[in-house]
């Protein structure tokens, strides 16, 4: 190509972006959007990820003229790139080459040319296909200074999995691999129940067709996500062959935890995150963020959200009220990111999903939060010093690993008790207003003075039951359960103990395990007598009263009157053994006695507040540290928080002190001063 | 056969029927049957639809004796016979020929014998066949003067399209005839999104097994439901060979507008139309009637509907009060049909059905209905004449099209404002106690004062855009919106503009389209503040306030106070732009404004009334021409209609004038004296 | 096998069971396991249904040594063993040397391996392997002295059937054999309806892929189930040619009446049943009870029910309250059965159902319920003798066959009058406080006095209407309909004709048939004008008002103030025509006086109570008799009886008159003294 002689700065994050697709419109529309987006402060625009067929017309003729014309008129308007690689889009002369390449679903169809992802990720040619393409767009714009990320495909994930033959047979090496022989894995899976047990690997099923072991189940989800995983790592060591300025490189997934982000984000330069969280949701969002974080040291980025509603087929959402935009925009700056990008900068004007919204309409009229999204632009311009010498702070975390949840999905205890419960232990503990990590089995502890895991089936991932146990020893305060520690890392349980080492570990002794999902029982605070609002488990334990927190009433005589919620003190720490389902109060008060126990301060914030302590490194030569909080209402009423000490308003230049309020979705950015 | 030499003469329309199949019962049975239609007043008899088999028991081997005995029985008691051609029910011997000619699924499964309409009507076999079975019926029956119409196969409708290879080739020359060039269909369709794009129309597939281009949906139900237009002109190419006594040909459909029935009744003589609405929605087939009575010069038959309930698998319905059958049986008579025929005569015996209401019971006995229908039949009688003289007058005319239905189907704009909302306009409009044309895109408008075309997703059929613009500077009022006029002929957006012609039309300037499907947004009138029961869209105008009907409160500060209902004058016309989805009382509002606007009288109407003016063409020699006004009160309470003249009740004779009143389901056939 | 030399006695019924799957377990842990069992006083184990590639590791190898040695430790510890054949669970190397032998849904996807029932009933290789592995397991255990019965496969029933090649060839075997020629198939089935008659047996499909004939469907059903009869009855002759120590063979069904139990049967020793009740449906299981023990003199077996939840993938039941576990364990004992047993004895640790309820915990620890399971041992122990010496007594018969469950299953008269609602009329029945015997159509009806038959679509079977005309003249009572005896054993109507006997035998004059899902219509009383609580359907007759019992108010002014129940005096009988569905209540009011009516006393019970007469043979060689009197109380709530005569309570030895009290589950067994 032409070289561009006149290159412009490359902005600087944290980014406000959208993303973009040229190849949708005539190249006279792309100058009108350009200008637009400047005039809306857009600074980065995401393009390229659906764009195989125009990259790469027929098999190894490669048009990114094209493309090279829209990167340079983005970078030359001071526009950051963010580039896709298009593999979640194959062409069609891939499938009229090699039918083989298509995914094939559990009734035995392949998937039809005309959507998503229909390609398998194991298919050796499509895999070919892929990393041609990738190389030749790594060669063409590896270079490019105007590029400051790359992403990899597209929301790829594997819900049910592929069916092909070369899935099937790598599944059974999978399979191989980590069972060894065929009678280890008829042992760990039970399976002289049913007559299941397989002679030799190659007789193993996909499960479809069955009643199937759960065991063979899980493993099948978790062997479909790592299939994923090899085809972007895949991607990731030929971007970093040619990825030359230092652009980091991801890949964009979505809200759901069966993929495993830690090996996914091994490859990788930074974790990118897509979410359509609405109002009555969106501190979920928050979890997400909480997570994320802590996969990479890069801060990650918010490849997508919506400006305002989601339109995928048709409009499934409403309006926003004011300010919920710019609150959703800000969110992942506040938790730990450096970008939020909107899906999507105008709508298409034809072919799918005609009536998402964006900043732009199709008719390329600015929408009704235009102004909105100007003023987010605003904010990250002002608040971008201070994200980016900070970072977020916590000595609160909380488990949440892929592995229980493909458990959860496999074979959930309980009818109700699935994973979407899991998040609302998580909304009392931050709305007591500390931060909280939410972290896999992997992370260090050592860090945190209080952990919360409930509804983790399985420890038995990296050594944690030891470093818990080492944890709490030395102080730690661990609220753990309900329906946690008690399936070993498939799924199966103890056949001579309750649990993997909770009994051990407290010296406590397990009863009775009890669901009730028709409120037959209640569990009462054994001090007060009050009711805790409990449901679908209770685990019963033969408690001493000054060790019990709660108790049940009814349900059987066997049960009645015993505990249901014990703490003991385990070395210098505490286990609190949270054997039910509560209520989002009377989880809120419990945690905030573990927080006052664990020594962490917490109960400033009033209303639905997100508190996020930040700090820096030092960042100038005299060794100066910013520091500082960002408060964020996350739920559209009147919110506030009282100050432990003066600080600075970083958007105002205002000190302000004591207790703070803050209206629906209002944003505080304070600096120590 | 041979001749019968004593005819009796045919009864004349309007015909009281029901559909027979002396197929299905012993001779011996038939005799008694006809002595009960007599008796009950039934004066036509739908026969033959689905006895392919009795009629060419192997193939080439005809037997019509049988059908002969059964016509001239009908006839020489006085019964005209309506008769089907079975094309519906191809005989077990076709399928075992040529397994090929059963339609497939989007599973690929081949669809069974034992039920209906199996076979695909684009397969050459089965064309071949049905040609061979209809030519022989014609060349059989076409002169058999008791014979008043045909009807060509049964219920014919694409919902979902045959996923055989026949199709899917014919389908790619549809495609192919209408895009010209592979190139020319990837631009109209988008399809560098997703890198769809085709290289030849070979590619192109049948939409399943993907999250497929809306376009290619839209074009392959269009398809669909052509390749059955084309198999019923082929029949009918054949009947109009062979029958010569003037019997008119149609094919019975019913009320869904996928199809396109303009050209499906361009090879026909009349149309005929099947329902099964309760007394909850009873409106709606006034609905169809006064949509079909615009396709043919002909009266339309009502060719079925029940007596009583539907008992298709089991009853899924309930008795039905007093009078509603009659009312039921006598609204296509009132809206410009001159047939209803029930289904069915006499409840199957054994098979399929065997619970639903008819005139008799299976076991023979008369049903409870029987005494109503007499009474049906008596009105028939009376009021012949007049409906024999006079056509349905309507100044209003309602848009409604095969197009737009099907776009509705393949990319609904907002999620709840499907084609089931369409007719939810059409009821406050008749309401107001004026006669409405429900017209598709192609009809003159000249002849109409107020137009109204709701979710009119594309204007762009049959040169209506520049017509309407045309004909409302020529002086009319046009009630345009919400969701009207947003989308080219398939399915695309204006890349430019948000509308195809409204704001050049009305020089009116759209601001944003705003979804809400949580009630945070409400329409108030701009004059009075009244709340106006809006939902689910809002168009937002930049408009002054004498335009201004109504603007929107809340949602978000960019849109609140706009106006969402504007009101332009163009030329010597008006444009009414309708932004949203009213209540019932506020529509009927808007509707009777417009009306008092077009200068068209109404409000003479209090309850459920559909008011039906009548004229005639000169009758007589002396040039007199028969005119007046049906009332029809259609939900089972009381109403009233007060009139301007005074006028004689057909029915008794009786003069009568000023407020007449109608008990529930009451009906009044009133001639100008 | 090493002879045990060493045999100890085997328990004798009644036995408190459980299902033990020692094959899941390692050996070690079976010693604990039975001494648990003795401890809380089970009696019965029941093992092997699903070991089959434990037995059989490779074809034709077989390894029973295990096997033998958990029977005699059972055996050696006092506990009895039921045998199960495995044939639910084939082993993998089956399918692998024959694929054909798996069972092939209605999209003709073959079962996979993985799950239980997967091969085909009817497959000659699956047949062969079967009969194969329960030879050898009838040789090597037919003459064990600790099996005190046999259970051929598990849970076998059809719901809709294997689509594969043989079964469809045997299918139309079945009809080659039922119906002779296929035009008497043809007329029977009314197949000239949409030309679907066959011109040989060998074109007729399964029914699938089209809106099929509801006959092809009944006798589809039928076949189906007659498969897995003569599967069951293969083995049964095997068991029978090797079992030499009288243990009864059986199969364990479900509460679903498709499969004809009676047919079943015939080649079986014992009725062998699995129930999941719950408190709130517990009577349901009454129902069962008194429809199994008539089909066998040999008093039948529970097999399996919960101890506390089931949890099969997740739990989707609650814990129950105390007592219930006690009263669903003995309501088989006291309504004709001599065991109870659940399942499962110690819940699985690895593979399938992880959740549900048991007597131990996977972990080995007694649930919540154990102390329950102690009590129940103990009733049944204090009981035993009064319950093997007497057997249930009653004068009330209901009807309730298999071709009518699968008539409602193919084509229900009106939508939500399915076979669910037949139950609802057996409740108020029982709740009089009499014992009702739930008969097939083949049951000998001289010993009933009253005689209930709703919703028996047909009546033709075994010569049913001839015997029910003869006993009623002979001074029976019979109570029948809603919507019985309308079709003939195909499920056809009756041409000429509303009923197949009624009208005959009564005299009556049926009007018309009337359905209401609406509540358009009310049943009042005749003589009182009250409100009967009716829906779904009304039969109108021509009757006189001393015969009427009630009439119809609303719906049409054809039917308003006619009869719908009629009482007609039949030689020195009565038939109650019940005309429509009543509540609970008025339904409990006219069985009373029915039960008056037919000389059988009731009213005694308050509450919700089974009251159970219990009579047995002549015990001793003075022939006397033990009888008496149980009763359950199987709500949950206070309920009383009053005794016409002093009897001792067997449990403690009281004396009891007058108005005895039970508390909520509570269980009074009673002796005549």
């Amino acid at each position: 190509m032409t070289p561009n002689t006149t290159r412009q700065p490359v902005p600087l994050p944290p980014y406000l972006g959208a993303a973009y697709y040229p190849e949708d419109w005539p190249e006279t529309e792309i100058d009108y959007d350009i200008a637009m987006m400047k005039k809306v402060g857009i600074t980065a625009a995401r393009i390229g990820e659906f764009a195989w067929k125009k990259m790469e017309p027929a098999p190894g003729q490669y048009d990114f003229g094209w493309l090279h014309t829209v990167v340079n008129k983005l970078g030359d308007a001071g526009i950051a790139v963010v580039m896709g690689t298009p593999t979640a889009t194959p062409p069609k002369w891939l499938s009229n080459l090699h039918p083989d390449v298509m995914s094939v679903n559990a009734q035995d169809r392949p998937a039809s040319h005309g959507g998503r992802r229909h390609c398998c990720s194991n298919n050796v040619r499509y895999r070919n296909a892929s990393a041609r393409i990738v190389e030749a767009m790594a060669k063409e714009f590896g270079d490019d200074p105007y590029i400051v990320g790359w992403q990899i495909d597209n929301e790829i994930y594997s819900w049910d999995g592929c069916y092909c033959p070369t899935c099937l047979a790598k599944f059974r090496d999978f399979l191989r691999k980590k069972y060894g022989t065929v009678d280890a894995l008829n042992t760990a899976w039970n399976l002289n129940l049913f007559s299941q047990a397989y002679d030799n690997f190659d007789e193993i099923p996909a499960p479809r067709d069955a009643w199937h072991n759960p065991h063979l189940k899980l493993e099948w989800l978790t062997f479909g996500n790592e299939s994923h995983v090899e085809f972007v790592h895949m991607q990731a060591d030929i971007l970093h062959r040619y990825v030359k300025n230092g652009a980091p490189v991801g890949t964009d997934t979505m809200p759901f935890n069966g993929m495993d982000y830690r090996h996914l984000n091994e490859k990788l330069d930074i974790v990118q995150f897509n979410h359509y969280n609405e109002p009555h949701n969106e501190w979920q969002c928050c979890f997400w963020f909480d997570y994320l974080r802590n996969f990479k040291s890069h801060p990650f980025w918010n490849t997508e959200t919506q400006t305002s509603w989601n339109g995928s087929t048709d409009i499934g959402q409403s309006i926003k009220p004011d300010g919920w935009c710019r609150v959703n925009s800000f969110l992942p700056l506040a938790l730990g990111g450096e970008a939020n990008m909107y899906w999507i900068w105008r709508t298409h004007w034809a072919g799918h999903e005609l009536s998402h919204g964006s900043v732009l309409d199709a008719s390329g009229r600015p929408m009704h939060i235009f102004g909105e999204v100007r003023e987010t632009a605003d904010l990250f311009a002002k608040t971008a010093d201070f994200i980016n010498n900070t970072k977020v702070c916590a000595e609160v975390a909380f488990h949440y690993t892929s592995r229980n949840w493909n458990m959860h999905n496999t074979q959930t205890m309980v009818a109700g008790a699935g994973n979407d419960r899991i998040p609302d232990f998580y909304k009392p503990l931050a709305d007591c207003g500390v931060r909280v990590d939410v972290i896999d089995a992997h992370e260090d502890l050592s860090k945190y003075k209080l952990l919360v895991s409930p509804m983790m089936m399985t420890l038995e991932e990296g050594d944690l039951p030891a470093r818990i146990a080492e944890w709490v020893k030395n102080g730690g305060v661990w609220i753990v359960g309900p329906l946690s520690d008690i399936r070993n890392e498939i799924g199966a349980r103890y056949p001579h103990k309750p649990f993997g080492m909770l009994e051990e570990l407290t010296g406590a002794e397990w009863l009775y395990g009890i669901p009730d999902r028709a409120g037959q029982i209640s569990a009462v605070s054994a001090q007060t007598g009050e009711e805790l609002g409990s449901s679908l488990w209770y685990d019963i334990w033969d408690e001493i009263p000054e060790n019990t927190l709660a108790v049940v009433r009814g349900g059987h005589s066997a049960i009645d009157g015993k505990a249901c919620i014990i703490r003991r003190k385990v070395g210098r720490g505490t286990v609190i053994l949270l054997g039910t389902f509560l209520s989002y109060d009377a989880l809120k008060a419990l945690c905030a006695a573990a927080l006052t126990e664990a020594g962490i301060p917490h109960g400033n914030a009033e209303g639905s507040l997100m508190v996020i302590p930040r700090k820096g490194e030092p960042v100038s030569a005299n060794g100066e540290t910013v520091s500082g909080l960002i408060l964020v209402e996350y739920a559209g009423a009147p919110a506030a928080y009282t100050l432990d000490r003066p600080m600075k308003n970083v958007v105002t230049g205002e000190t302000v002190s004591g207790r703070v309020t803050l209206g629906g979705y209002g944003i505080l950015v304070l600096e120590d001063i």
